[in-house]
């Protein structure tokens, strides 16, 4: 008889600030490499994650979601408490469960949501440096917000993409932009069906020029109509982004 | 001609995650022993500055306070700028300034406020690890603000006090106390003229004993009146703690 084959999803949390993002490579530690490390050795075979958000070097996440097959019979709902016990506490499992074989995070429709992180006050505050980007000029945050209305939609981002992407179809479609500043600190959480390379961080670099008032909120539009990245404004640093959650509603109609 | 010595005053912030606390000592790192190497640097005499609140190992502040004389002729005003240059980046001034020769950080009248911050979620969130102490039992929140109001005014706070205290008269007001939930944190915001050895920490511990149900509210009342350490909860962890300002009612008035 032979082993049955399962395919399990895990939903992830991780600090990103001590690696080199979530994709295999030679340069660093990260978080694709961890998983796939811990899983083969916990399930004894040899196991490779995919993962629903490649999220850059210094990027955190609260909710990146990544699936595996495995032929193991421990229960996919055991198997997070299993890897919670041996990774490091800067990774949590948040759940893991089995999903169908058909099931691919990347291929599947999804609906992403990143949270960016400005503190704009007079002083670096040391317990929130890891986790939002220090700015400490007055940023205009109404301006920001108005900005941001431009880019929700469906459109062609290609001025908000890294030119290293290796993207041919640059349309995407950002179901909300919101721009929110509760004492010194000014969120901008975006959510929409997918990001090209860096296009969260470069959207926020731009709002941020918009919000010191290099840029006016309609010039946000104009960059857009160009579709040339030299036109947008600079990426935001990487450890004031969050991805907080994905969601996938094919999952639920999914045998 | 003699120089001019001048009583300078700092602010400062400091992530405790890498320090053995405030005060000098043989086993490791310390702010104070970081504060006083870099001034005698800077100044080129030598400094030993005096803290308001010598913060236990692993406790944060957002404002602690610290005053140091010195003849430099460097305006006061200059050496939070000179400093934060130097400084780790777990550690900022956030200001500094000139104070009268007779201005003493610990004998004068204070308002302390510290604040406690529990995470009470199903899962440990990486990102908040190092400024939380984490819970997945669900407190009640009702019962630890009932309980916490027992403790506001002045009383002996000898039960809620570390028996390794050195101070004789354990006597101390605490003007608010503060139990507020927002999403998954539990925040416990505590004001008073001064706290005793682990008094925060010991209190946080016992207001958690109310929101587990161990204690009733009204038993807080109770441990006060016993006057006896060994009746009072535990000790919170040094991690969720941080010092976030002290007000100098004195300051204002002195010459």
């Amino acid at each position: 008889m032979g082993a049955i084959m399962k395919r399990v999803m895990l939903v992830i949390a991780y600090d990103g600030t001590r690696y080199c993002g979530w994709q295999m490579q030679p340069n660093g530690l990260t978080i694709e490499e961890i998983l796939n490390r811990m899983l083969t050795e916990v399930l004894n075979e040899p196991i490779a994650v995919i993962g629903a958000s490649r999220t850059d070097s210094g990027v955190h996440a609260l909710g990146n979601v990544a699936v595996f097959d495995t032929i193991t019979q421990v229960p996919a709902e055991k198997i997070s408490f299993v890897l919670n016990q041996r990774l490091p506490k800067d990774i949590v499992i948040q759940q893991s469960k089995e999903v169908p074989l058909q099931f691919h995070p990347r291929q599947c429709i999804s609906k992403k949501t990143y949270q960016y992180s400005i503190l704009n006050s007079r002083f670096q505050v040391p317990t929130k440096r890891l986790y939002s980007y220090f700015l400490y000029v007055p940023l205009k945050v109404e301006a920001m917000s108005l900005a941001a209305d431009y880019l929700v939609g469906e459109h062609d981002f290609k001025s908000y993409c890294s030119t290293r992407t290796r993207a041919t179809d640059t349309v995407r479609r950002i179901y909300d932009i919101k721009v929110e500043k509760i004492e010194d600190t000014i969120t901008i959480t975006i959510s929409g069906n997918g990001f090209l390379y860096n296009m969260v961080r470069i959207i926020v670099g731009t709002l941020i020029n918009v919000g010191l008032q290099a840029y006016s909120p309609d010039h946000v539009k104009e960059i857009l109509e160009q579709k040339d990245r030299l036109v947008a404004g600079p990426k935001a640093p990487a450890h004031g982004l969050t991805l907080k959650g994905i969601e996938f509603p094919d999952l639920l109609e999914l045998p």
